[in-house]
């Protein structure tokens, strides 16, 4: 089974073609590029090194959220936009859950954080072992505050390291609410959502026989209404009470 | 500081470029392409999505060895090439050392084997923790037997896992000589050498003040003869035995 997965939902961005489990190729890269200019000619070239084209796969993948608002509707748009006409099944994936996937193969308990804005950030936990990740919570957008406040429940019992994962991993990490939680961050090479792990997620749902849906359906997962929708919403509840 | 390393030394090749540590590109492929002919571009690629040029890094690394006579040359090849004529230093990592880094971050045993033919591995040992890899073994070729016979020693005491890792993960792990002894496969995505890793493992090895060399003394480092030298060896001894 044949996927391409593309991620983008923040900073980095990455593409790979994968074969029953085994990566061919991954092209990632961490720079401020901008994603509408580079995802497409990075998903180009990771089919071009597996000498694969489009037509070829039969699943495409993409990060479908949480995340930045452009840039997961960039990777969700490419993927539409090569899905559509190759008439090519997709797969939406939690970016939480695809940036937990880079730490399977040891036992942790992965805390798997974005940083949101607004004093929160993106989080969601799991369990990883040697080849599996299980969900513990479902992705959510909640302050540092509130995520240190559950977590000791979670590590209760657990003789394994909790692990941040994600570009919030930092942000947790030397966060004062984070200072009593005995944590480390993921070594620099697994801290971030890579497409590997997008296509290894999608694989698993695919298996799991759920998950797989038609480009048409497939949409980006936002767990909060865009920065122009909430101040448009403020503006005008504000307005409602003027009036009032 | 920034690193360019290229890794070619079996199947899999790929190039990456690193900054103070962290990751501006990668750029991976497991599939039999000829390093040859793709090594270089992935090079120029990596670069190109970093925006930077050979001109902009502090040091080229490359996997020197051990793996295949053929595909190490190219590696080493390339990189002389490019250190030249922008009178860059360089750094040769060992093949097996590179492939550790990549299970840095979990506390493991790492056994690090490449398929050497000819009924033998190369070889080294690691204790990997939060962000380091420790070196129990020189890198050496043995036979899986000699292999097994010395691993319990290094086991015993120690309340972490056994992982193999490179292209002879699979062969030790299904080898009737490992039967008895609890281990498991690095996950498909760290089992392989890569570019980050010899990058990193350069990078550790300039912050310990050594292994940075001038293009000019790189070189390979074989374990063993090639195999048309072993050939020759061999018939001069017969010759030499007849003529007597």
């Amino acid at each position: 089974m044949r996927i391409l997965a593309l991620e983008s939902s923040a900073v980095a961005a990455s593409a790979c073609v994968q074969e029953d489990g085994k990566i061919l190729s991954e092209f990632y890269m961490n720079t401020k590029q901008t994603h509408s200019q580079t995802l497409l000619p990075m998903a180009k070239t990771a089919l071009d090194y597996a000498g694969l084209a489009v037509k070829d796969m039969d699943l495409l993948a993409v990060s479908a959220g949480p995340g930045s608002f452009t840039g997961v509707r960039i990777g969700v748009a490419c993927i539409k936009g090569l899905a559509f006409p190759n008439n090519k099944s997709c797969c939406g994936v939690s970016t939480l859950e695809a940036m937990a996937m880079n730490l399977r193969g040891q036992q942790a308990l992965v805390c798997a954080v974005m940083d949101a804005r607004c004093g929160q950030v993106y989080n969601a936990l799991f369990l990883t072992g040697e080849d599996r990740v299980q969900r513990l919570t479902e992705d959510r957008a909640l302050s540092i505050e509130e995520l240190t406040a559950e977590l000791p429940a979670w590590i209760q019992g657990r003789e394994i390291p909790l692990v941040l994962a994600g570009d919030g991993a930092r942000l947790c990490f030397e966060s004062p609410y984070f200072a009593g939680i005995s944590c480390r961050m993921a070594p620099e090479h697994l801290r971030m959502q890579r497409a590997s792990g997008v296509a290894e997620a999608a694989r698993q749902l695919f298996l799991a026989g759920h998950g797989v849906i038609s480009a048409e359906r497939l949409a980006p997962i936002y767990l909060r209404l865009p920065q122009a929708q909430r101040e448009l919403k403020k503006r005008l509840a504000q307005q409602e009470k003027q009036q009032s």
